[in-house]
């Protein structure tokens, strides 16, 4: 990062930036791409870009789009959201996609997009199979929607399904991906698709003040988090999957174990531990934060677990201890 | 109408509108009334006085205001919405409105305010009861959220629970009520509630064009339709309710039971036939508007019959008459 | 009005209604009307659907549409304006307006739209000229936008220039013009457009809640007044020219005529009267109240009379009288 | 910057961040700070966050905020605009601020703000002297409106009127400054206001997507540009000063003066020259370009030239050296 070169990105001037958009772009295979400042940024770009004013898009009713970023698509952009409960597997059902969508009669907005999350943070970072990727755009051509990715970890996807990247991206129109969280680097996500949707994207993230200037420092963290990511998210997604959540059952007494189960089946970088019987998650996360270990309340009944790239295999016997001295004190 | 003096409401200044505000005002018992164009334009104009851009709603994923008005709080006023499947009642369950209460986290908008509809047009017509009103008004004042009914067909349910419509209106901070549908006027809708909500109202109402110069004409045929409306709606609830639903049933042969069944509980001036085994509802829709009978395909299997100020005791043995040849053509 | 035979508009079942918008393309030789609630509205929705979120109109600045209609196409539409200060004659100088073209470029909007008002309002009646409209289109056609006349008064603007109505629309791409105002109906404007456009339109007046039911008893009205629209703007035109500027001038007495001056050029029926010296607009304004003649206060030195629908011949020596007397009070 | 220490600022914990926004707070005496990334996102938050949808701001006609941020106010916001001309010294004259003040009937918006620039960009780098300052604030606080200053170079500001940057601010109820321009970091700008009004503006910074993870890195750029800034602003200044403006003038021969003319007083750190007699700023920017040395076309007749952070005093005299060339090339 101190040796990166820039410039002004605002002029397109900033090699890094450049370097970084174009790689994305490759990895991708789609047109183009764009470096912006969060998650939130490229998924409200990206909604705003595909719909106007009086559009509707389809979306999980626990995605993060729908969920964590303030309605803005609502808010800012004049788009309502018709949601779908996500099932088990982070999936918005075919059927229930199909009859959400609208238009042709005065009293309906037009759907123009359906949005879907890959790795699914509340389904606890299910990955979306080859196949329900598909479905959805056979179903979206078949309507003449579009699709977008929030693939803030759709790197952990693709090590969980054996896709590529660029195979998942060929299912949709753009995708969003985090450099931050799993992927290690301070700040920016990425935002791919074909060219002229980028353009619109660059346009409007000027208009929410998101053109940076010499940014390309943090390009150049992004460039090393793309140089190591299939090592690292397949090291957290191991260390996620058996490791973790066998890890914590295993430990877990037999009188405890209703009161707290790790989900076992081979997920991503999330492990997602179910409390019941008078034990809270915050009571966990309380436990293990004054023990620097840092989880995360998700709901009133579940604790969230994410690996990623600071949490190297000699971490992994630490949690257990905390974990084993938890159990102690539940006894 | 043709009588009714006139001026300029833009300025106050038409008398038959100042009358009909007020008269609805007290027959609410809420401080102001104010008449606008339609059922559409009095919920709009009601969720963006409620809330402001940012702020979010909790509405029937079924109802009329995120159905069946384009998302306009979203594509007008920057107002995204939490969804809750209603009940078969027309209710939204008191758990899901409360799970969906958000707000005092940087990633959630904040809610502000709660959408009843009443009686519930996708659930064919339900009146929502005093013990429902009360515990939502208790909720809503525990989370300090103001309460918005959707009361185009308010006076079909005042009859039906045997609650006068200021008592309905007791539980709510707004109401909006149609004069078209039901009460048989041509054109117009009114909002009540408090003074300085009111004035809100009014101030867009202007912004969105709904400011009407000398509309005392039309106001004229809502005072009209309010001198005779516990009458009329008395006797559409009537015939819509043991009648209809009872007379279509009655006459169903047997072997023709599970393809056309229409509701029979009381409930008020709608009455809903599901169709099947290989009835549809555009066939039975055609059939009557064939022979006169305007009835509407509400979903896939569903038929909606509403009767209303035009269809007096007279018509009822005549679409039965109908009903009954439709039934010689199905076997 | 009384004998109109209505329908259910919002599913364009309203014979009257249907009529109306029939012959108001016809009038203006457009592809399609719609009738609406209001001035404002018909503003609104041309503005909304001939711009997205984030592109620009060039309006002037002390036209209707950005001084008098709350900045609506911002506040719904998230639509920006540049403003040109309008010219004594009503028009937009043809240098201001291309010096107010944007787009092209990251910190930029996209001009989509120029709105024009003929006659002017605040330019006291002024109409626009066949070589100034034809400018303007050129202007737009090279740079690819669209023009929007805020045609509220446009027949007095026909009459007074002598151009047909359809000539008018002929260099604009859509007309509102209302008619309440001058043509003497109690509520509503027409739009017309492109077949497309008005589609548009129609779609985003459901949205705002101006779907109007049997609203055909206002069209009905609105049918009459054209009938008798190039007679009674003629003569409105005629009393407000020759007439009365030139009537209060004449009544003036010397010392007075800086203080009081009524427009004395050809212009419709507006007549704009300067108050200087110490006699303000209120004071006149409230002066005729008091006799029954309704004046408004235009700004703080400007009084604007409108002769209209309901002003015949016999009124114009009432007037007089009340003027005179009103000289007399300032002696 | 390689040595911050950061944290997640979505949560609060970028120490860093943390540190600049006290201290920003402190240097401009203001309750509280917010780092967002540009200077277009802390004025559309701080607007945003001032007024709500329907209300109206009083703007430079060519102001950054009105001129260069894509209308984001209206297009995400939908806050309308009175523009005003600014003078030659970059204020809004007091009169044409107080007739632009609306509110309180049916046809207008309701102001809410006043936005300020200082220095003023288009005015070729005019600092707001004390007077004008204090009388916009006691005109608002008259009217009961807010003011915000676009102080994207208020340092420059405050180093050339001798005032210190929190007089004023003192002056106006929110204040965004850029770090990079002028000061020289790579990415960054603060807002500084009441601590409610931070609050206010960080909740929107997360729904625009401007939450950034680690950026503390950037964070440490902006400390170090403020332990330098009044060195590097005071240099800066002064070298656009007496120096480039004279300088340029001193070597223009006497029959190019009218040609080219750069401004003389004493400015900030914008020079202004203007091009005049078929030379055209296009061709003064290009014949610079070669040679390394970067100004801007900053409309038909004027070249913008900006001293900034790294340019030092051993740059001059290459300046002046290709200057004079370029002035051979004219003969």
């Amino acid at each position: 990062m101190a040796n990166s070169i820039v410039g002004d990105d605002v002029y397109g001037e900033d090699p890094t930036i450049n370097a970084l958009e174009e790689r994305c772009a490759k990895l991708f295979k789609k047109e183009a791409g764009i470096f912006v400042c969060s998650g939130t940024m490229g998924n409200l770009l990206a909604v705003l870009s595909h719909c106007q004013r009086g559009e509707e898009i389809i979306v999980g009713k626990q995605s993060h789009i729908h969920r964590w970023e303030q309605g803005n698509y609502a808010q800012f952009g004049g788009v309502s959201a018709m949601t779908v409960e996500i099932a088990n597997d982070g999936t918005l059902p075919l059927k229930e996609i199909e009859a959400s969508i609208r238009g042709g009669d005065s009293h309906l907005p037009t759907t123009k997009l359906i949005c879907l999350e890959n790795t699914h943070n509340w389904a606890g970072g299910k990955a979306l199979s080859r196949e329900y990727l598909r479905s959805v755009r056979e179903l979206a051509d078949h309507h003449k929607l579009k699709v977008h990715l929030d693939g803030a970890r759709v790197y952990n996807a693709a090590v969980a399904t054996g896709m590529d990247v660029s195979e998942i991206a060929s299912y949709v129109d753009s995708i969003q991906m985090c450099f931050s969280k799993g992927l290690g680097s301070p700040v920016g996500s990425i935002v791919v698709g074909e060219k002229k949707f980028i353009d619109l994207v660059r346009h409007k993230r000027k208009a929410v003040g998101g053109g940076w200037r010499q940014a390309g420092i943090l390009a150049a963290a992004a460039m090393y988090s793309l140089d190591h990511a299939i090592k690292t998210v397949t090291r957290d997604n191991k260390n996620a999957n058996g490791y973790s959540g066998k890890g914590f059952n295993d430990r877990t007494p037999n009188h405890l174990k209703e009161a707290l189960h790790a989900n076992e089946e081979g997920l991503t970088n999330i492990v997602v531990v179910r409390c019941a019987n008078g034990v809270t998650p915050s009571q966990m996360v309380s436990f293990f934060q004054e023990r620097r270990v840092l989880f995360m309340v998700f709901d009133d009944h579940r604790v969230r677990l994410v690996t990623n790239w600071g949490l190297t295999d000699e971490h992994i016997p630490i949690i257990f201890e905390v974990y084993e001295e938890f159990i102690k004190t539940l006894h």
